[in-house]
């Protein structure tokens, strides 16, 4: 199969963006900002809706080159009354806000439940009240899945966590589908593995491990690998999981719906680590022991079935992971300065 | 299969909780107050904590006959400062305080967040940081499965809730399963199906329908049952049910695991009235058409398969339904002035 395979929604979904409100929750980060550089192309009216709190992803370089196309509101997703007045008058929201540590959620879950559930059931109350009419895109994770039973983890497989970030997610998502199944407030979840790309969160390590390898590899500096490194994942570009989500929010047959969006043939750490060592030329690999507060939580070797996603809505990721590092690599080089605090002390304290 | 068939753990849960310091949260309710009674039984020093919210479940006349043998602390789950004083020096929490009804949670979600989601977290939380010695069975519910896609539903089914009470008690359950993996506090969760017996909550009709057709029989009243009364149910009467919280907190190998709770045969709607109407000799039913805020959260036929309990716990129930339901309308025709406001007006207003 290749990218100009037919799907349903193939083609026609681009066009739909033309002159649509689209609010994007999150969208100063990674994925929420790559989401609406695709949307200034396709003509879409965005607002991007980020909190800008420090350790988040959110950063306004992030919108570099369509600053003067869309509008920028910062504001926090905890806050109902806010969130119930800027979903009104949008066509789709495309809601990335959240904690996305895993660390994190277990050093202080209240804040992991404030943003990834509770928030959430916000949003989807402002949308029932002053927005019914709006569709909804989740990003869920997979996450919320666990440690696999089989592979590659397919939609049925169980939902079970194994951190408070995995069960908040999986609650905002439910909500979602329960406001979509009940109150008619037309949502879905789409389950990212791990994603990577231009304009990921840099300054610190508490999100996901492959921007802080690519930071590693950059500055030349040793990349720890845990354990033996054998353990498998699959790698999404940014570029390829915005697609995602467009297609979702351009569809009907999403409505309800949870999909994974994973990457293509899975790679363990160490290929991954000597992959990147070799595509920048710089940075060294180095095995340790595994620390304990992330083996507990780890979950083994973990690739999506993405064939669902692929059979209702077209998707499939394009990007080839060694040029997608490549693209990453070369972003960072240029841009490294507006992802990585310059002052030594913020550095060495990390 | 039969009531003295061997469990691993058949005989011996029972004397383990001599002299144990155990807490019941929602302790004054239905289950919670007959698992109570049991423990007082067994010579256990037994607290139990309720808020006593009016439109909940805790009565004080529930622990009618042991009120002298029970100490009784009036609290609110959510006060976290209060449970971080509370859970210190027990052996076990039966962990069974909540927000029960499904049509509340639709209305108003946030209080059904923060007393079967956050409320959770924080109890865990109080318990790793006080108390991380202590076992806490969790009362789970059925309704985290939504509607079934095969029957009867294993514990490998999927959990996708149709509700907004699922989905917090889902998040709920899954704390308790990532703080036993994670944190080391041992802990468990039953998945009760219909629970049904003496003390259970009759002033109003949103918290399960079983307890409403009791009353409505008693009152020689008309029960209505929606559609054509088809769907099928298991019920479990109450002391079974909290038979199965005793052995899941004596034991060691519920510790991270979650157990169906339910009946034996299910029966449908229509045959448990019939069996209601004859067994009281008063009440009538009709048939009537589905509301429709009901209908978009039900969840069709559903019946429990508890194996797993059984084989691992030694539980199962004896109680045959009708003879539970004989034992329950005799109960009430003792002491429905505990259960049922006396004045017309309030129960006109229902």
């Amino acid at each position: 199969m290749n990218a100009a395979s037919p799907g349903r929604h193939q083609g026609d979904y681009r066009e739909f963006y033309r002159g649509r409100r689209v609010m994007i929750t999150g969208g100063l980060g990674f994925i929420g900002s790559t989401v609406a550089h695709q949307l200034v192309e396709l003509d879409a009216r965005v607002l991007v809706v980020d909190s800008l709190i420090p350790e988040y992803g959110g950063n306004l370089f992030n919108i570099d080159g369509i600053e003067d196309r869309v509008r920028v509101n910062v504001a926090d997703v905890r806050q109902q009354s806010t969130m119930n007045y800027l979903v009104r008058d949008h066509d789709v929201i495309f809601n990335l806000a959240g904690q996305v540590s895993h660390i994190d959620s277990m050093q202080d879950p209240y804040t992991d439940l404030e943003i990834n559930c509770r928030s959430q059931l916000s949003i989807l109350e402002a949308c029932r009240r002053y927005n019914p009419a709006v569709k909804v895109v989740f990003a869920g994770t997979r996450q919320v899945y666990g440690r696999p039973d089989s592979l590659p983890v397919t939609e049925t497989h169980l939902v079970k966590p194994t951190d408070v970030n995995g069960i908040n997610k999986a609650a905002g998502e439910y909500y979602h589908l329960v406001y979509n199944n009940v109150f008619g407030v037309r949502a879905c979840s789409l389950r990212l593995t791990n994603v990577y790309g231009p304009r990921q969160l840099l300054k610190h390590n508490r999100q996901g491990f492959i921007a802080w390898f690519i930071r590693l590899a950059l500055e030349d500096r040793e990349i720890q690998i845990y354990g033996d490194g054998k353990q498998l994942r699959d790698f999404v570009y940014v570029d390829d999981a915005a697609d995602a989500f467009l297609r979702a929010g351009a569809s009907e047959a999403s409505n309800g719906h949870v999909f994974n969006v994973g990457g293509g043939d899975p790679i363990s750490h160490r290929d991954l680590v000597d992959l990147l060592i070799s595509t920048a030329g710089t940075g060294r690999s180095r095995y340790v022991e595994w620390p304990p507060e992330k083996k507990a939580i780890d979950i083994g070797d973990f690739y999506a079935d993405s064939s669902l996603i692929r059979q209702t809505l077209g998707w499939q990721p394009v990007m080839p992971l060694r040029e997608g590092l490549a693209r990453t690599l070369t972003f960072y080089r240029a841009n490294m300065e507006r992802y990585v605090p310059t002052t030594e002390s913020t550095v060495g304290a990390l």
